[in-house]
C-alpha cells in the first residue's frame, strides 16, 4: 500500500481528466470552468437524492462555440461530460458517474431567448421552461406543454428526454413542440437546424435523432420551439364514472366531437380519497363517490365562435342523459377550475403523505389502457399480499402512474427493498407484455437501464447501440446512461 | 478476352448475388421470388424514365417474416436491396444501381389493412394512398396527407421519403401522421412499434430514425397511422394580393384566428396566366389579374359550430376592408370549390405545355420565404438572360416549387442541359444561403446525392455517414442512395 509504483499508476488514471480541464482553461473564459469542490457538489446529487456521483469540475459555458471547444476537447482526452439542465431527472440521467472520469457539463448559463416570433421562439438550453411559458404570455401565445417541475426544468433536458405533461393529448410529446434543434456533436461540429424549416428531406432527422437521446449522442445547445395562440378562455369539468372503461369511451367520444379537449385526466376513487384525506382545503365535486373519476378541459382561442363551457355542455350532454356518465360538474368560475386541476395535482403529494409505496412512469397503447389498469392491479395485488395497486393519469395518452402502495408497516424506502423491486419488475414484466414502454416520460437514465436491456426487443437493442457507437465513437456523450 | 481466367473471375464477380437468390429460394415461397426479366424489367426505371438499372431478380414478400428472411440473407451475402412501393420517386430512389449487383425488393404485395380503429389504422407498406383514403372513409374519418401520385404512391415509400403534399400547413408531412412503425433492420431483426405508444421514452425513437431515411437504415413493412375525423364541410378562397410579403401577412392573421386554416397555396401571375392557355375549361376567378393570388382552404369537422365559408368570410372580410387584400372570392358550392383547387392543380400541367423548365424541390424558413422568392428570381434571371424564375406552392410550409422556364427555343431536356444543371446549382446555393433545404419533399436518391455532398453542414454529414455505417454495416439498404 502507498508504494512508488502504485502511485505513479493511479496518477496515470487520472490523467485524462486533468489533462482535459488543463486544456480547457487555456481557452475556455474563468467563468466558464468552475473547480471549487463547494461550488461543484450541489449538482453532484439529483433533486430527490437518490445518485451521487464525482466531478473534478463544473463546466459552466456561455456560448455554443463554448461548448463545441468542450466537447472536441473531451473528446481528443476521451473524457465523458455529463450534461445537466434543471437536475430534474427522475432516473439519474443528469448525475455524474462515481469515479470522478467524467465532467459535469452545465447548461445554465445559456438561457438567451435568441428570437421569438410569431408561432416560434429560438431559446437557449437553460432557459427555464416557467421563463418559456412566460416570453411566450408577454407576446400573447403560449408554449403548449408544462409540467411540475417547470420551475427548474430546463429545455435542453425537456428535449433531451422528450418530456411529457398534461397537454399532450392534445399537442404531443417535447417532439411535437420542437421546429428544429441546435447541437453540438462528436468532434464539436454544430448542427444548426434552427430555421425551423417545415419541409426538409435530406435524409434522417438530426434534430429527431437528438430529442430523447438523453445527452448520449450529443449536447443540445439552443431549439426553435413552436409557440401557439394564448389561451382566452377554459372550462374544465369534472365527471363521476363507473368504470375505466367508460371513461375510455368517453374520452373518444370526445375528441370526435371536438377538436379543443386539452386535457382528459383519470382520477380513481382511491386517489381522490386519498386527496380529500391529506392535503387541506380540497373537497370532493360531486355528491357521490364513484369508482372513476375523469378531469376534462377544453379551451378556446380569441375568435372562437364558442366558449369552452358551452362545449363542455354540449358535449357532455347526451353522455349524461343516456347514463355513460354517472354525474358532472363544470366549473363556473376560475377559481373553480383550479380548485378541481388541484385534486388532480394533489395525487403525489397525498400519496406520499398516506405511505410508502413503488411509483411507475409506464405507457401502454392507449386501447388497452383501460383493461390494463385493472388487470395489473388485480395481478400485483395478487402476487404480493398486501399492497394496493392502481393506475391514474393521462388517459388519452395511454401514460398511467402506476400506483403500488406499500403493505401495511412497510419501511419508508420499501419500493428499494426487495419486495418492492420485484413488484417493479413484475409491472415491468406487464407492461412489456401488453406492447408497453418501461418509460413513458422520465427516460432510462441510470435508474432503467438493466431493465431496458432486460426487456427491450432485440431489434431496439441493437439500433441503440449502434447509434451509440455510432455517434459517440470515442464514449464522450453522459457515460453510464441508457445504454453502455 | 473470352479466356477462360476472365470468364472464372466474372464467375465469382456474380457469384454473390446468384449465391443469395439460391438460399432464397429454398427458403421463400415460389411466388415471393421473381426471376422472369420481363416481369422484373418494368420495375428497373423510374416513372419518369430518368434512371434505369439493373436487378437479377424481383422479390416481392407477402410477410413481414419473408422480408426479415431477406434481410438476414442478403446481409450473409452482402448483396443490396432496393425497396420499392410504387415506383414515384422524383430523385432515383427506388431504382436499383446499373451494375446489377443489387436486388429489386417490392413491398407491393404486402397490402394489408391490418387494423382500423378509431383515431388510426395499421397498414403494411404496399398499401397504396388513395386505398387508405378510401378505407378511412368507409370508416367515416380521413387520412390527412394527400399528393398527386396518391393513385400508385405507397405508405411504406411515403414514409421512407418523409412526404409532404397539400396538407401539411395543418397537419403536418408524413413524419407527424406516423404513430409507429414496423421495420426490419439490419439481421433480420424485425422492430415493432404498431402499438401506437402515445408516450414512450426508451433512447432516441426507431421510428422517428426511419421516417425519411430513404431505406438505406432499414425496410419499412408497416405503420400505424393517424386518421383524424371526416371533414364535413370546406370552404375554399381565391384571393388577389399584390406583393408575396402580403399573403405571408395574410397567412399569419388567418393562422392566429383559426386554427382550421388547411391550405394556404400561392399562385403567382405568371403561373395562373399559363393554367388559362393551356388547360382547358379554366377560368380566372377574380375580374382583375393580381401579381400574387392565394387558394385558402379551410375545414369544419361534424359538430363544429360554425361553417367553414362563414369562418372564410369572418376571416376575410377584415383584410379586405383594409386594403390588405385587393379582392377576394369564395366558393358557392363544391364545385366551384374544386374549380378554384383545379387551377391550383394544374400548374404542372400547364408548365409542362408551355415548355422546358427547371424545377426545384426546395424550402426555406417560412419568414424568409416570400422575400426568396423575389430576390432569387431576380438573381437567377441576372445570371442567366432569358430564363423566367418565380416560386409557387404551399407558402406556410416554406416549401417553393421553384421554376426556372428556359430560354426561348431551348431543346425540351434544357433542365439536363450544363445551362439547366448551372441553374440548379445556383438555385441550390441560394437556398442554401437563406438557410434552407435543397430536398424540401422528395428526397436525396440519387439525382441530388452530389449536391447534399457539395452544400451539407459538416455535422450533418458526420452524422448522415456514422448513422448509415452504424445501422447497415454491411452495406444492403439501397446502395448508391442518400449518402455512401
Amino acid at each position: 500500500m502507498g508504494s512508488p509504483a502504485k502511485r505513479v499508476l493511479r496518477y496515470e488514471v487520472a490523467m485524462p481528466v486533468d489533462a482535459f480541464l488543463a486544456d480547457l482553461s487555456a481557452v475556455l473564459p474563468e467563468r466558464a470552468l468552475v473547480r471549487e469542490q463547494e461550488r461543484v457538489a450541489p449538482w453532484l446529487t439529483d433533486w430527490r437524492g437518490r445518485w451521487t456521483g464525482a466531478s473534478k469540475a463544473l463546466l459552466e459555458p456561455g456560448t455554443t462555440e463554448e461548448v463545441a471547444i468542450i466537447v472536441r476537447l473531451s473528446g481528443e482526452h476521451r473524457v465523458g461530460l455529463v450534461p445537466q439542465g434543471g437536475n430534474t431527472s427522475m432516473v439519474g440521467g443528469a448525475t455524474p458517474p462515481a469515479d470522478g472520469d467524467a465532467v459535469l457539463l452545465s447548461l445554465r448559463r445559456m438561457t438567451r431567448v435568441r428570437a421569438l416570433e410569431a408561432g416560434s421562439a429560438i431559446v437557449e438550453a437553460g432557459v427555464i421552461l416557467a421563463d418559456l411559458h412566460a416570453a411566450a404570455a408577454a407576446s400573447g401565445q403560449r408554449f403548449p406543454l408544462t409540467l411540475g417541475a417547470r420551475g427548474s426544468a430546463t429545455v435542453g433536458g425537456l428535449i433531451a428526454t422528450n418530456a411529457g405533461g398534461t397537454q399532450v393529448l392534445r399537442f404531443g410529446t417535447m417532439r411535437a413542440q420542437v421546429l428544429g434543434l441546435e447541437a453540438v456533436i462528436a468532434g464539436g461540429l454544430v448542427h444548426d437546424g434552427l430555421g425551423g424549416l417545415k419541409k426538409d428531406n435530406r435524409g434522417t432527422s438530426l434534430d429527431q435523432l437528438l430529442i430523447g437521446s438523453e445527452g448520449t449522442l450529443g449536447i443540445v445547445t439552443a431549439a426553435r420551439l413552436r409557440l401557439i395562440p394564448a389561451i382566452a378562455e377554459r372550462g374544465v369539468a369534472w365527471v363521476g364514472l363507473d368504470s375505466a372503461e367508460a371513461a375510455w369511451s368517453l374520452l373518444g367520444q370526445l375528441e370526435e366531437a371536438s377538436e379543443r379537449v386539452e386535457g382528459f385526466e383519470l382520477v380513481p376513487a382511491e386517489c381522490l380519497a386519498s386527496v380529500l384525506d391529506h392535503v387541506p382545503g380540497t373537497r370532493s365535486p360531486l355528491e357521490q363517490t364513484h369508482r372513476w373519476n375523469a378531469l376534462i378541459e377544453v379551451t378556446a382561442g380569441r375568435g372562437e365562435p364558442e366558449p369552452p363551457t358551452a362545449t363542455l355542455e354540449r358535449l357532455l350532454a347526451p353522455a349524461l342523459e343516456s347514463g355513460r356518465v354517472a354525474d358532472a360538474v363544470i366549473a363556473g368560475s376560475e377559481a373553480q377550475a383550479e380548485a378541481l386541476w388541484k385534486l388532480r395535482d394533489s395525487i403525489s403529494e397525498a400519496e406520499r403523505k398516506r405511505g410508502p409505496a413503488a411509483q411507475h412512469d409506464i405507457s401502454v397503447p392507449p386501447a388497452v389502457m383501460a383493461r390494463f389498469m385493472t388487470d395489473a392491479a388485480t395481478r400485483v395485488e395478487h402476487a404480493f399480499p398486501g399492497t394496493r395497486a392502481f393506475g391514474y393519469g393521462h388517459l388519452g395518452d395511454g401514460n398511467v402512474h402506476f400506483h403500488v402502495r406499500a403493505p401495511a408497516a412497510s419501511s419508508r424506502d420499501w419500493a428499494e427493498s426487495g419486495e418492492g423491486k420485484a413488484v417493479s419488475r413484475l409491472v415491468h414484466d406487464l407492461v412489456t407484455d401488453s406492447g408497453g414502454s418501461i418509460s413513458a416520460e422520465h427516460g432510462i437514465g441510470q435508474m432503467k437501464k438493466d431493465e431496458l436491456a432486460r426487456l427491450a426487443s432485440p431489434a431496439r437493442l441493437q439500433a441503440l447501440r449502434a447509434i451509440k457507437q455510432a455517434m459517440d465513437p470515442r464514449g464522450i456523450f453522459n457515460p453510464g446512461k441508457l445504454v453502455d
